[in-house]
This record gives structure tokens, sequence and C-alpha cells, in this order.
């Protein structure tokens, strides 16, 4: 029962799921309504597919999917055939995405209909990876409906200790890195989930979250280990989600706080049915007066705090706190571990703001390919999550902000130095700082000033094409100013909190 | 984040529910009410004062308690100073009781005012083992109330791999053995269960079964490991149980078929409320014609097979399944796995009756003091459990019949064996046969045919009396024939069978 890694063997868990409940709702998606069995039957097809494309294991299959189907049948048909998934955000620009390409080394990567020119994009100029798409669409690429089931062994178990998944996130120093997270990862936080939240057969939890990103490929494991229906809507519409919870009996649900926002603005004053047990909001420091009205209206909210490198929650605020704890992300979920270290590396005391730190089985084992951003973020066993906030004297967690320095827009963190260094790569700007700043419907909003090269020339109009060439949408800055100087203080060091105060005055 | 056994150490679960849920309530029992912060204290407080006896981590500290505040509060006392329990059967004979103790070497034997008779006719030619009441019963006697509270180290992890409880089980050679239970036993099994049946936070278990049996103890450890309530009854009442099912709040429970039986002629034909999910049925084959009844009714019943070497649930019918698969125990519980062995050691087909082998992290690690029994009973990681089963096309097992010798009296386990050493211990008596038949109420009952030695003369009636000083009184044989002569084959081997159509013609 242990496995080479040291790990044991446990049974793979949509294969075990399909047996142990065979005809119970599994999932809602792309117009279907599949039982464990059947979703177990689509994973089993889509990964003989996959193996006749020569795919084997430990082979990094990159996709670039909307929510839909195949983006929820996908991850659990790489654990039958040993793959490691990694799912690419479609909102993404083409250079950023054959960055990210070529560092995970993917032989192929799966497009759909809607990401095809994306796709195709990114692939321009990559030797080495190949397009399948999940539905024929041009001669000469394969499609996933088309290829023959090769006759390749599925695995029955997995190791808790080999990767399952890499998730890019971006970093300070302004290339991605793709954080590993392993099948043991992905166990360890539907267990902590289920032991906090609960879990019942008959739960429904809406995924409206991207399936590229944790918030919404780990209520995928919930399911399968716990045994509920995920349904997974194509986008964010708020209109949906509201319909979804009156009707289509969701029990359960994964947002960040601009989007029960604006449920909230679509629903007016009308009460929630008290078959929605819990909203688990993610996405960054929740504002007081939304939680506060969610409060008022009988909203179950659970706030949480969770990261790429930790397969989503760390802490998550137990339903029965959510009045007596009002703007805490809770204890840590069973068996983790939170710490507070001051700037000067101490334990903080209670109350006390200093830098988030995070143990136990929830953590990456590191990056691809950076042992030294591994080694710098995991320092004996704890993850240095560099956001900041502080324990109460129960041990409850309160996150005052995420990173200095990182921007959380619409529940996507955009971190200034990616964004900077693409401005500073147009050859008439000098020096360029970004920052968010507070916005009504985004939480915050990029944006940038740039100080240009002595003679240079350019439009704050041309920079921001030059940036949508180079970056996703939302990394984009929503405005950029051009400035003769950049503020400093008297040993050089730039003041982003001046740069902030030019959009945000008192801050 | 290893033990010195290579398993891991994990946080202590009632240390750890306490900090992430105190509020929540956590049991009801002795007429109390307590949250998890509140049974934390208690068994704090508990653990102080046992180890104001000089009890220090790995001691056995065995109990006689009938259910109740203390009995629920005891096993995690236990694993706060990491003393190993070993909870005694409060209707055992005092001769049986100290077989028991002098079996596991237990320094203190904690009795209640119910069961102080019983500890003290146990203990009276024991020497070693001293007595303590959980309140103040006689002068001299150490009582847990006036106990000073020791400043011992209470421990916050616990190691997977040691042994928290050992439970005495009766067998086939007529002396009961220890079955060592690790804290990775009832892991996994509260794991497998809530994977399977749920668990929510507002869930409320009753306890009716004796929390000495693994039946109960285990609700126990699923209540603090999934964060819902306990409530304990201090004996099965059908009326009150009915009565708390209505009116309490109860959402699941653990009852054998005889017990289910009470409650339905209790009630009548009126339906139960929809709050109880699930009535978890265990303690061998149920009755075909009452899971008709309990489906009628449109109770929700999850029939289950369990051992005491297993922590309790090896398999459970999902309930979703209850009509589609009637009579079946449904499948393993994650990550568990059972086989089918015909009698010439080969793999059963689907449908082949065979005994039932057991393997995964559920599976004891062996007997007190009982090298040859443990290697007899577990081979290559597979637990013989002696009873006899078959698997169908889908895997879901159906137990066609307890080890053949094994009578199941109202859910209590009696084994021919030793109810005949007990009876051949008798001067007249020469040979004995015990066989369980079937009853109306109990679903078996005891009874015994036995021949005299030539000359000799004794009474049923004194033989019954005989066996009452020896023996727990469900163990009593309900009749006692002397015959002339008892029924062999040809080759002189005895026929159980034939001793049995006595009582029951036609069989």
């Amino acid at each position: 029962m242990r496995a080479a890694s040291g790990y044991p063997l446990m049974p793979e868990w949509l294969y075990w799921r399909a047996q142990a409940t065979p005809g119970r709702l599994a999932l809602i998606a792309g117009g279907r309504r599949l039982s464990f069995a059947e979703l177990a039957a689509e994973a089993d097809r889509m990964a003989r597919r996959l193996a006749a494309l020569g795919l084997e294991p430990g082979d990094r299959l990159a996709t670039l999917l909307p929510n839909g189907l195949e983006a929820a049948v996908v991850p659990h048909a790489v654990s039958r055939l040993g793959l490691v998934l990694v799912p690419l955000n479609v909102r993404l620009a083409p250079s950023e995405l054959a960055w990210q390409l070529a560092d995970c080394g993917a032989r192929w990567l799966l497009a759909a209909p809607g990401t095809l020119d994306l796709a195709r994009g990114a692939l321009e100029e990559l030797a080495g990876c190949r397009l399948v798409t999940t539905e024929p669409l041009e001669p000469g690429v394969p499609s996933l409906v088309e290829l023959p089931e090769a006759k390749a062994p599925l695995r029955r178990e997995v190791d808790l200790g080999q990767v399952h998944t890499i998730v890019y996130t971006s970093g300070t120093t302004g290339r991605p890195k793709g954080a590993l997270l392993t099948y043991g990862n992905h166990w360890w936080s539907a267990l902590g989930s289920a032991m906090n939240l609960g879990a019942l057969p008959s739960d429904c939890w809406l995924v409206c979250l991207p399936l590229f990103h944790v918030g919404g490929l780990s209520i995928l494991f919930r399911s399968v280990i716990s045994g509920f229906a995920a349904l997974v809507h194509e986008r964010f519409d708020p209109v949906a989600v509201n319909q979804a919870i009156d009707a289509e009996g969701v029990t359960l649900l994964s947002v960040v706080s601009t989007m029960l926002q604006r449920m909230l603005e679509a629903r007016g004053e009308r009460a929630y049915p008290s078959t929605l047990r819990c909203v688990l909001l993610g996405g960054g420091p929740a504002p007081r007066p939304l939680l506060e009205t969610c409060a008022r209206l009988g909203l179950p909210v659970a706030q949480t705090y969770g990261l790429t490198e930790t397969a989503s929650q760390v802490a998550t605020l137990a339903p029965e706190d959510a009045l007596r704890k009002l703007g805490s992300a809770g204890r840590p979920l069973y068996p983790n571990r939170v710490r507070i270290v001051t700037e000067e590396g101490e334990e903080a005391r209670p109350g006390e703001v200093g830098e988030i730190l995070v143990r136990g089985p929830i953590v990456t084992p590191g990056y691809l390919n950076r042992p030294e951003a591994t080694a710098a973020a995991v320092r004996d066993g704890w993850l240095r999550t560099g956001d900041l906030g502080y324990l109460d004297e129960e041990g409850y967690l309160y996150v005052v902000d995420r990173r200095e320095d990182l921007v959380v827009s619409g529940g996507e963190n955009v971190y200034p130095a990616e964004v900077e260094a693409a401005l500073l790569a147009h050859p008439a700007v000098a020096e360029a700082v970004v920052v968010g700043v507070p916005d009504p419907e985004w939480g915050q909003r990029v944006v940038a000033a740039v100080r240009l090269v002595a003679g240079a020339t350019v439009s704050a109009g041309e920079l921001h094409a030059w940036c949508r060439q180079r970056l996703a949408g939302y990394k984009v800055p929503k405005e950029i100013r051009i400035v003769a100087e950049l503020p400093r203080n008297a040993t050089g060091k730039l003041l982003r909190r001046a740069v902030r105060g030019w959009w945000e005055p008192g801050a």
C-alpha cells in the first residue's frame, strides 16, 4: 500500500466513487447531467483518446478550456492515465501562454472552439507542442471526438506524493511560476473542507469560478471524494447564479467579492432559499459592508483565505462563526497550521500584523523548474505566503492585505512586476510603476505611471495597445499616466504609495 | 510530521475541533449539553485527574462504564494523555472481567455507581489492578471528582500507528481476544463513513448502542472528526429513541435489527420525520421483512457490515441504493477492499458464497498477547473474518451468515465455545453443545444440550445457575437439555445442525 514516493497508494477517487455510488448525480455541465458511473465512463474514454495521441504517464497535458464538460472531465482523465494537467488561463495573451507551454514542456495543448485562435497564436512559434481540439475544427488537427480509444492501462490507484496539476501563478519576479500540486495536496484540501463545512450526498456545488484556477478545480475533487454533484456554469452570470440557487438545488457556491456583490445587485432584497447552506467567499479580504449586507439577508457566507500553492482553502470561517468573527477567514483547515511572523522574523503576538505562513499537507512541494523560488517560498515546511494578516486571541486568521505589491481585480491576481516588465519592454519607457487602486466593481483595478526615455514620445493609448499585445486583458492598466518624475524617498526608493495616492486621494 | 512508527503525526482530533468550532454542539449525555470547547475542557480535566493516579503514556486504563458523560469523555481523555483505553462490557460476569483485566495488564479500573459491585467482584482476586470511581463512593477508593488535576503534559498530536483502544472480542477458542485498534483505524473508519453517508455541522447522531462496543464508540470519533453532535442514551429504550428522533433533531442513528424492530412496534405506522436522514443498521444480516417494512415507511436504512477488528463499518449500503440492493451491506468504505474466498482457497465468482476477507487501514494490527491468533487472522494484510457472504456483479456485499458457530443475540456476539467451556467446567457435564436458534425478539437466542458423566445427576436449573456465575447474562443458555446422547455423524463428528433442529424443526 506504499508507493515509490513513500506515500500510500490510494484508490483513484473517481474510479472508486463510480463503484461506491454509481447512480448518484455527479456533474451538470455543457447541457448534460452525468451520474458518477457516467462521469467515470467519460473520463475513461477521454483518457484512452489522449493515450491514442501517444501521451504517457508523467507527460504534461496543457489545456486551454473555458468552463464546460471537457474542462470538468479532463482532471479525472489525467488521473486515470497518470498525466500531469496544466490548465492554462484562457484570458492570457498568446505570448504569455507560449511562455508557460515552453516552461512546462507540454507535448499537447487541448483547445476548444472558443479558444482555438488563442491556442494557434500561442503555438505559432513554439516547437514540440501540438494542438488537439475537443471536437473536429480543422483538417489535420486531431480532435478528441474522432480519436480512437487506445488500449492504455488505466490507473486504479493514485500516489499521494505524485504531481497531478501544475497551475501557473504570477510572481514578483515578473515571470509566472508553475506551482506543483500533488494528489495529496488535493486530497487533504477536499478532506479539510469537508471536515469544516460538511458534505452531503445531496449537496450540489455551483462552479462559476474558472476551472483553470484552484478555486474552481478544487470543487471537482471535493465532488468525487465526498460524493456530491458539481454544477458547472460556463461563465459567471449573476442572474443565472441566482436562478440556479432558487430552482436547481444549489447548496454550496464559491465566489469572490465582486461576484457576490453583483448577485445581490441583480436580486434586490429578495431572500435566498434555506437550501443554500454555504457561500464560500474567497479572493482576498471582503469589504465589510458586503459581509454585513449578507448577514442581514441571512446569506450563509464563509469567508476563506486560499492560495494556488495550497490547492485552494488554507483557512475558512465555519458557518456558525460568520457573525461572531465577521471579517475573519477563520481557522486553518485540518490538519494544517498557520503562523504569523513579524518583519523582524519573530512570532507575532495575537492581533499583531505580520506575514502569513502555512504548513501542512496542502502545501505545494514547490515550483516547476524553480529551485531557488521554491527554496525561498517553502522553508522548513513552512510556506511564506507574502500576505499580511494577524491571528486573534482564539487563533482566527484575519487577512489584512494580500502581499503589498499584489493587485486582485475581479478575483484574478495581477503582479505589478509582470505588467511593469511589459511596459519597460517598450523602447520609449524608462521607468514604470504599476499599482492597484480601489474599484467599486472589481475590488481593485490596475493603473500605471511611466517616465519616458529623454526625448522619446509615445501616447498613453499607444502604450495601452502595446500592453494588450503582451498581457491578458485583466492585467492591462486601465489608465496610464505619463509623468516627468516618479516619486522617490530620500534614499531613492520608489514610493508606490504616493503613486497610488494620485488615483486615491487621502490613501 | 512523521512519528516514530512511520505514520504521520496529526493534530489530536478533539484538541483541534475545540479550536476550529469551539461553540458547536458536541455532546448531549448525562443530562448535560456540551460544546466542543466544553467537551475538550472536560477531557483535559479528566486526563489530568487520571495523571494524578500515576497513569502514564502507554498505560492501559480499563473502564466499566454504562453509557453516559464519563463513558463519552474518557476516549478523548485517553488520547490527550496517551493512554490505551480498554472499555469492558458491563454485562460480563466478574470472572470474565477478571480474565480480561489480567490479560491487558490494566493498572486501574474505572467504575461508576452502577458497576461498582461488578468491579469489586472482578478485582477480588486480581493483584496489580486498582479501583477508581467516577464519583466518591467509598472511603479509600479514589474518585475522579476528588482527584487533583496533575500538571501532566497533554498531547496535541496523535500518531496514527499507535494503539488507542483494546476491545475484547470472543473467539472460537473460548477465550476472548483483545483486538488492538489504532488511531489510524479510528481515523479511516470515521473518514470512510463520512465519504459514504456524508456529515453536516448540524448532524446529531444518536448513540443507543453501548460505548464499550465499536458500534457505539466509533460514533464519538466521527463526531469530533467531522464536527457534529453525539446524543448518548444510557440504555436502549424504543420510546425514548422515537422521541429523540421526533423532537431532538436526531439525524443519524446506529441500531441492530432487534432494536429497530422494537422501535417500529412502539411507534405503529406513524411516519418518521424527514430530518432523520440515516439509520445505520448493523449486527448481522437483517431480516428481509424488517427491511421491507422500513422501505414502506420511508425509513432511510443503511445496512452495514462491521467488526470489532475493523473499528466498526467495513461496508455500508449507500442511502440511495437501499431499495435497489435491499438486503446488501453495500460496498466497502474508502479506501478498504473486500474479497470472497471459497473453501478451496480460490477467488469466488460473483454470487458465489465464501469467506469474507477485508484489507485496508481500518484493519486491526492484531490481538494483544496473541501472536498466533493474529497470524491466523491477518495474512498478507487481509483479515479473515470467518463470516460468509458473496459479492454481486457490481461488487455489492451480501452477508449470508456470520461465522457458522457465532450466535448474535440482540446485537451481542456469543461464541458457543466459550459457553461450552463454562458448562464443561461443571463436574457432572461430560459433553456440551451450544447453538443459536431463531428468536423473534433477539434475532437468536442461546440454547445448550449436554450429556452428563455416567452416574452423575444435575438439573438443568442447577446448570443454569452455574453458568450465571461464570458468564454474562446474554451468554447464559435460555434452555439447557440434558440428553443421553449427542448426535454425531459416522466419523464421530458432532452435528451442531441436528442439535439446532431440536429447537427449530425443519431447519
